[in-house]
Parts: C-alpha cells; structure tokens; sequence
C-alpha cells in the first residue's frame, strides 16, 4: 500500500514534469521568424532538462486544492522562465562567472555576453505574457494577484535583492539567521510564488492561499538549504553547510520541512502529491 | 486663440509629467531597508529626469478616452519602468558600451556591471509589480490585457529583439522597410503600449483600442526617426538619417505622423493633448 502510493506519486510527480515541458515547449517562440539567435538562445536555456521543481509545485498545489492542471501551464511555465532567467543572468562573467550550467557551455558561452544578457531579459518578460495569455478561462482577479505574486518573487526584495546579498556575502559570516534571509528572498520567495500561483490560479480561499504561502517560504529556504548539503564541496559563502556543518544543517532543513508540512495538514488525502513533492525538495539526493 | 490652446496643452503635458515623476518616486523601493545599492541604482537609473514620453502618453491618451488620471499612475509608471530598464542594459560594456547617460554615467559605470545588470531586471519585474498593485479599482480583465501588451512590448518579438538586430544590423542596408521594421520592435512597440496601456485600463471601446494601437505603431516609428535626426551626427547603423538622408527621413517621419493622427480623428477635442504630444514627439528639437 505504502508501495503502490509512493510509485502513484512518483508518477505524478513525473507526469507534471512532462507536462511542464510540453508546455514550455509551446510558449518559447521558435528560432523563425526570427530573431533567430534570440531565439535559440531562450530555448537553449529553458529546454536542457531542468527538474522543472517550480512547475512541478505549481501543478501538486493545483491538485491539493481542487484544479485542473490544464488551467495552470500558463503559472507553470511563467515560473520556470523567472527561474532560467535568473540562471542565465547569474552566469554571466559580471555574476558567478559560470561557464557551465547542467554539463553544457553556459549561455554566454554557447551565444555571448550581449544574447544572453538580452535572452535572460526575454524569458523574464515571456514569464508575464504567458501568465496573462493564459487567462481566458480563469478569473481575471486571481491571473492579477499572481502576477503580482510572481512580480514580487522575481522583484528587488526577493530574487534579485537575494541576488545581490548572495554576491557581496561576507565569507566570515557564520549567523544562520542571515544565511536564512538571503535563502528567503534568493529561493525561497519564487517557490513561494509556485506555490502561491497554484493556489490562486486554482481557486484557493483566501486562508489555505496564507497557509500555503507560509509553507512554500518553508520549504524554499529547506530546499536551498538541500543543495548546500549536495554541493558541500563547493565554495559558496553564503550557506548553512558552511557556517553550521552539515549536519546541523540537515538538522534545519528537517525542522522547516516539518513547519511546511504543519501547513498542508487541513488539505487532506489529495494534496498528497504536493506533501511528497515537498518532502522530496528538502530530501532529494540529486 | 491658437497660443491659448498650445498654452493650455503645454501646461497639461508638463502636469502629466510632474504627475509620472512623483508616481515614480512613490513607486521604487526607498534605499533603507536594503539591497541599499541595488536600490540607490533603481533609483538612479529612474529618476534622471527623463522626458517620461511613455507615461505622458499613457496619461494623455487616458484623458482622450476620458479616463481619471488618477487610475492610470501604474501603466505609467510601468512603461516608464520597462523603458528604463532597456536603457540600463543597453548601456552595458557587452552591448552599446556607453559610459554616460543623459550626461551623468551610466548605471554601470556608477554601480558596477553585476548591479546594473540586476537593476534592470529588477526594474522589469517592478513594471508588472505596480501594473497588477494598482488595479484595485480598474476591471481586473484590463489589467490582464495591458500586463499582456507591456509583457510583449517588452519582449523578444518587440525591445529585446529589436535590441538584437540593432547590434547586428548591416551599416551598408539601406532597406528603409528593413530599418523601420527594427524601429517597429525597438521603440514602437513600447510607445503603442503605452497608448494601449492608457485606453485599456482609461475603459476605452475595442475598436478604440484598435486605432490607438495602429496610431501608436506609427507614431513611434516616426519618433525614432525624430531621434536619429536629432543625432544626425552621431554613428547608428540602423537609421533612416544615415539611409535617405536628413530631409527624405523628415518627410517619412511627416508621414508616419499623418497616418497616426488619421487615428485619432474621432476622438473629438478631448484627444487634443494626445494629437499635441504626438505632433512634439516627432516634430521636437530636442
């Protein structure tokens, strides 16, 4: 029983993932017509087989809450877009300096500094066509208000704000609630977004939308915290690995799964999906 | 008779102008609490004094579809952002490379490239922010259809594409269609926006909305074209100046601008001061 409900996740689980790139797929626009290198540089960047984690949450938050996952691509993707955007910038030489992301050049590498600078902004700006596009059937009111989410997330107290805290972080910093801070606004607030999109998108009333908030602010910061642990031979200055050790580290991101998970438990048998989803975030190996 | 009525438009644009500015400052993030830098560059890069033509135009075609200004100060605010974002990264040594802006330096120049790059992103994501916050007493299926207008303006059919082949444009085409199709994404775009912008969410008719749009297409290629005349010395591949030369280039910006207040014929007097400031973006000395 406990078998045969975990392979239905995982099931699940991997039937979003393909539903995500089915619908990234449809909403990147083809290299021609052109700007052709524009193009193939925003598909580049989005098609190299992300764990689509943001999509996937969006999707299990729709079904813990009652919706039809056909409604929510357009949340889906416009999540997914905020978050390569946000790599392909990080990458660049002014940045981290990465010349490679998942086993491949970086975009800068693969099309120069100028296309990707200019593809990161396209994706960003595709996040917010893709949400209001895909509005017809759902509540005009509910597509602002997730906008507004994903705007706030994508914005310069979160995403970026984290960004910039991130670059500057001062090595010799071992205080975990500052380490924490700068998890909330770098991860942690666009996988609150997901989480917030599905349910608003979804028809979530207002309360389980402020529960669901706090549980995705939650695990975004278990899940940062989960690939401190998997990278603990990098060098990141910004990370509980380095400041606490790991296994205090481990220790945290347990203890905020579990207030995450505190905030699911009135959702019942059907967001059993998004429970496992989120314990897999913090607990994945990969 | 006529001095009075240019008088009295003279002083409603410069209005609409205090007005976008003191919506603007209201609308970025305060340096205090932090990302100070990230903020002070947000800042910096807004509130430089720009003739803020977008936001005028939202205003004014607002007042032409006899909408209260009062409403309009997000889609203002929200092109202006949009607008100024592209200037920051376009500055960018891996771009155009320019040090200065509007005679103080550029963003990054004055921040360092990585601030600059998450300034203008920032700034991108700020644009959908104040868009979707200042809906609260607009319908929320025009705040969707104006997020869905500034979204492509801003994207990789529109600015971000016409960025593209503005870097990479031939400097022996002197394909006047061919110029003009990169000023279509580059600039018109954005300027059509803002009028679609001020007469979606100003409650203007469909058909409305339709010949605002053309005349906004229109306009704003006439209104690169104005720039590259303004700059005639200056070194821009991609300009009708340098193609045709000065005088054919003032003629073809003479008709875009024709075909552009062909538009507005309806709209009666109220449409004075949109007719007025498209009339001055395209016929202006500075």
């Amino acid at each position: 029983m406990q078998a045969d409900t975990i392979a239905t996740i995982d099931f699940d689980l991997g039937s979003y993932r393909a539903r995500a790139n089915r619908a990234l797929e449809a909403c990147l626009p083809q290299a021609e017509p052109g700007p052709a290198q524009l193009h193939e540089a925003m598909r580049y960047a989005v098609l190299n087989g992300g764990k689509r984690v943001r999509a996937t949450l969006v999707y299990a938050t729709g079904e813990a809450v009652g919706a039809d996952s056909a409604l929510l691509d357009g949340p889906a993707c416009a999540v997914e877009l905020v978050h390569t955007y946000s790599l392909v910038h990080d990458d660049l030489p002014c940045m981290d300096d990465d010349a490679e992301r998942r086993g491949v050049p970086a975009v800068h590498v693969a099309f120069g500094e100028a296309v990707a600078v200019l593809a990161g902004d396209a994706l960003l700006a595709a996040a917010f066509e893709v949400l209001a596009k895909g509005s017809r059937d759902l509540e005009p009111e509910r597509v602002v208000a997730a906008s507004l989410e994903v705007s706030r997330a994508a914005g310069s107290l979160a995403l970026v704000g984290g960004q910039v805290e991130d670059l500057v972080f001062d090595a010799s910093d071992t205080n975990a609630a500052r380490i924490e801070s700068v998890h909330a606004r770098k991860s942690a607030a666009l996988i609150a977004a997901s989480i917030v999109g599905g349910a608003l998108l979804g028809g979530a009333d207002f309360e389980t939308v402020g529960r669901l908030k706090r549980c995705g602010l939650a695990a975004g910061i278990a899940f940062q915290i989960a690939d401190d642990v998997l990278d603990e031979g990098e060098d990141d200055p910004c990370s509980l690995v380095r400041a606490l050790g790991v296994d205090r580290a481990r220790e945290r991101a347990e203890e905020l799964l579990a207030t995450a998970l505190v905030e699911l438990e009135n959702l019942g048998e059907k967001a059993e999906p998004l429970r496992e989803l989120v314990r897999f975030s913090v607990r994945r190996t990969v």
